[in-house]
């Protein structure tokens, strides 16, 4: 099992060592004066070792206590390691920016050093990267972020009245009148003020307060404080939160991190991806028995499954949340993204507020926006907000407390939220420019949107339901058994191995279902709608070969 | 305790409260048809309902599952109460933008409102937030953020070649030639790339890897980062983390929240607010009683006693940590901020290096450097950087997956901290007027440091330390007797209650030191060096004329 050999030549490997042995290596060291050991082969007393060495706790305590006695704890190795690290974080999870998309950039690399490939480059539609797939920004949102980088533009005639008003006033309410200093911790106030008017319009002035309006980093960050602030309890009282399955996998990301229960219920993929309350009550039900169900996370329009919910579907929900107690986390960052005809955005605050005061003034709820998608997909300024309703006051406190911690968010970031929130009007001079930009954009995805339905419903064995809304494709695919046994010895989920093969066949980089959950025995990959049209055909026609000709393989 | 009038009034209120009334009352309901209750008005069982209706866990347990048979749930108020939150969350305390803080945005309302007071400004020296006091931006760096954020002005003829060059560079280096595209989760490749040659520049050459380079949304990211990684066992065994006292609070708040124990050490005031190894090894030996010591937090230069550690004192600090077997973090953000005379800058990895490889191939080391702090300033950007030294493969890989998980840091500040240790060379057009920008900054903090101490030194009861770097000032106080008493009768700190007198009667806002730690029956207060050079004197003044007062007052 191990040899004195071994031990002698320091040729020992880290899997076959354990904490006894480094303490007989550290006595030869010093009856020898020689270093016996590779201190980079070793690590503290890891599973494997312990089940080598097979001591009793006790006597690895005794041990333990004689090397740290004998100095020896500096030989012990790193102080960090896969062992001894935080075992949530090595729970969590996130397939967006997985293996495969690891792959994706070796493949690259490979590619630009002049590898021979079936293909030239590596499409990336693995990710809601609009402006990396070629998307043009808003050219008033930089106008303005420019200006308030460098408000000596302010005196540039070539830059438009109503975007340097907007830098201006931006400035004004920076310390110093530069985006340099910190913000308030929940975001400059005068940016909350118009986060809250927009939200008004959009809800059809439903009242919306600037104080329960937090600026945040992305939508991510919002998420996250939020699911911090619900996590509490141990054992069977420990809170649970219920995700839609597929899902977004910031969310399990998180809820791993923090310990959290994640309750899985299934979106109906028969009917569209649409929200079943008996699913909700199967799910919560079940989860009853083993944790503290206190919060419901929707996405919509829906990440990574593009359906748009009905207002009646979300009327249904908040009162299911409101029965069964649960806080609401409404993920609506794609609200702007909706292509299918008979389809509109419904706010979850708006339907709560439509729903009477029984509901309007009891139900809590937490809705996220973003800078990331929507028509600007301005992902790398992470930029935010959040608005909670019927947060407790003193909660309220907490949660200004914690995004103190932090500072505050990024604030060119906070500029565009404000610049998305309160866009050129009419009568103001880049008002044309902005709005041809933004439907030429909204109205490519759309065509786009449809585009991909339609082809991907062209190859026999790949099912894929409307998409509605948002930016991704979540086709159903037929699996060969063969396949799936292969697979399964490769200890790879079957959409895996397939994601993986169409990626060093096509060059085309997807992300499995199984990154997102599935239920049993389905499999699915997400595609983003935002490759150029030309270029989505070319992937999508590349897709329908690599399909058939991977059934045809394995049958 | 609870009567049934103000219970059919519905005017209970929410401190009289247990879940027994809600339960009475929803039987009442039922009975009446008529709501008792003002949903806002109820709560999960508090603390202190629970001491009143002083029921057995057991009994209560009873009435809390016939309440859920009976629907009551929905009437039990919020699902997120101050009661069923997160307990690590309430533990976070964080001084900079606390309760004295929160009072001085009061006080600048109250005077916009036009109210009296003896003052007409607030003045906030409580944050090292540089351009908030009207320190100017690094024109260079503001220039090339202009050009990333609106490249049609890479046509401008205004913009000086070299700004337009580092912005190409940037921009090609983006997904789509945008920074609104996400960036790697690590960080852009050549942001990294620079940020290890700058690393090697300001250590003689020694080699930085860019693989060991995580771009981060400011330092607290990075630091929480690598807590978090930190953080595993429980009871006896659970993670500890020394940090020093006085501290910047970001590390007692992340502590807190994460649930890891903090293990102090002092700082020794009387020289210098050196770092002493005896202290640290009582410390050590103290903590090991109770928890797992594994990491060692170093704040240099301090942050907020703004000393500057020598370079024995380094060393000694390095081998400390081998023989302990303790990860080193090094928070190095005011790394250009050293004023004293024979004082200079020595980084942890330098040091770690030039003590050879015993040393260097073994300790663990984090070392974490911003955009906010130094000559820039730029706090608003949330850029930064951290390198990680002989940290575990495998460990690593889960600090990029946890990365990944927030997609990417700003990259507006990851371009920003490219242009920080990539500035204008001699040979470049904008290199003259970087230097004076640079220079004008660095000397007035250098001569408002000195002021600050002597100053601060001619008032009886106020003893300074030199200011050696970073930007604060942390003086001692002498509090009277009658004072101290005053102050713990309102349950305050004896320095909040100077701190907030202070406040209210000279509009300066400062941080109390008992918000930062300090030695029991010592009373401390931060106090930025940022105001402008004449605002400084007339603040110093202030507190000169205040502290007189107080004495006097309470004598």
């Amino acid at each position: 099992m191990l040899s004195l050999r071994s031990l002698l030549a320091g040729t020992l490997r880290r899997e076959d060592m354990g904490d006894w042995a480094l303490f007989a290596a550290s006595w030869l060291r010093k009856c020898t004066g020689r270093v016996m050991l590779n201190p980079h082969r070793l690590s503290p007393l890891s599973s494997s070792s312990r089940a080598i060495c097979g001591l009793s706790a006790k006597r690895r305590g005794i041990i333990q206590r004689k090397m740290t006695e004998n100095g020896v704890t500096s030989r012990r190795g790193k102080v960090l390691t896969i062992d001894t690290m935080n075992p949530s974080v090595k729970k969590v999870e996130y397939a967006v920016r997985g293996p495969i998309v690891q792959r994706a950039l070796q493949i690259e690399k490979e590619l630009k050093e002049g590898a021979k490939k079936p293909f030239s480059e590596v499409i990336k539609a693995n990710i809601g990267d609009a402006h990396a797939m070629g998307q043009r920004p808003i050219t008033f949102f930089r106008q303005v972020l420019a200006l308030c980088s460098y408000p000596e533009l302010l005196d540039d005639p070539s830059f438009p009245e109503d975007a340097k008003s907007r830098a201006r006033r931006i400035l004004r309410s920076c310390g110093g009148g530069s985006i340099g200093a910190y913000s308030a911790s929940q975001g400059i106030d005068c940016v909350r003020q118009d986060v809250a008017r927009y939200i008004e319009r959009r809800d059809g002035g439903i009242p919306s307060n600037p104080d329960n309006i937090y600026l945040t980093t992305g939508a991510s960050d919002g998420i996250v404080m939020m699911l911090k602030l619900l996590v509490a309890g141990e054992g069977k009282s420990r809170t649970g939160v219920m995700i839609s399955i597929p899902q977004y996998p910031l969310y399990s990301a998180a809820l791993a991190e923090l310990g959290a229960v994640q309750i899985n219920y299934y979106l109906n993929e028969e009917q569209c991806w649409s929200m079943d309350i008996s699913e909700l009550r199967r799910s919560l039900a079940a989860a009853r028995q083993h944790c503290n169900p206190r919060a419901l996370c929707i996405i919509n329009p829906g990440n990574p499954t593009g359906q748009v919910q009905s207002r009646q579907c979300i009327e249904d929900v908040i009162r299911f949340a409101a029965e069964e107690h649960l806080f609401l986390m409404a993920d609506e960052v794609y609200q702007d993204n909706v292509y299918a005809e008979g389809c509109q955005f419904h706010s979850f605050k708006k339907v709560l507020f439509e729903m009477g005061p029984e509901y309007s003034s009891k139900v809590e709820l937490a809705s996220f926006h973003s800078t990331s998608k929507c028509y600007m997909g301005e992902c790398g300024f992470r930029g935010g907000y959040m608005e909670v309703i019927n947060m407790d006051p003193q909660v309220k406190d907490q949660l200004t407390k914690l995004a103190s911690v932090r500072l505050c968010p990024p604030v060119p970031g906070q500029a565009l939220m404000d610049l998305v929130v309160n866009p050129p009007r009419p009568d103001e001079p880049s008002y044309d420019k902005f709005l041809k930009e933004r439907s030429a954009t909204l109205n490519a995805l759309a065509e786009k949107a449809k585009l991909t339905e339609q082809i991907l419903n062209t190859v026999p064995g790949i099912t894929c339901n409307p998409v509605q809304g948002a930016m991704y494709s979540f086709p159903r695919i037929s699996m060969p058994e063969k396949a799936v046994r292969e697979a399964k010895e490769k200890g790879q989920a079957p959409d895996m191995l397939y994601c993986l093969r169409l990626l060093e066949e096509t060059g085309i980089c997807l992300v499995p279902g199984s990154g997102f959950g599935q239920r049993d025995g389905t499999y699915h990959f997400r595609m983003t709608i935002l490759p150029s049209t030309d270029k989505l055909k070319i992937l999508l026609d590349k897709v329908k070969d690599f399909h058939l000709r991977f059934t045809q393989q394995y049958s």
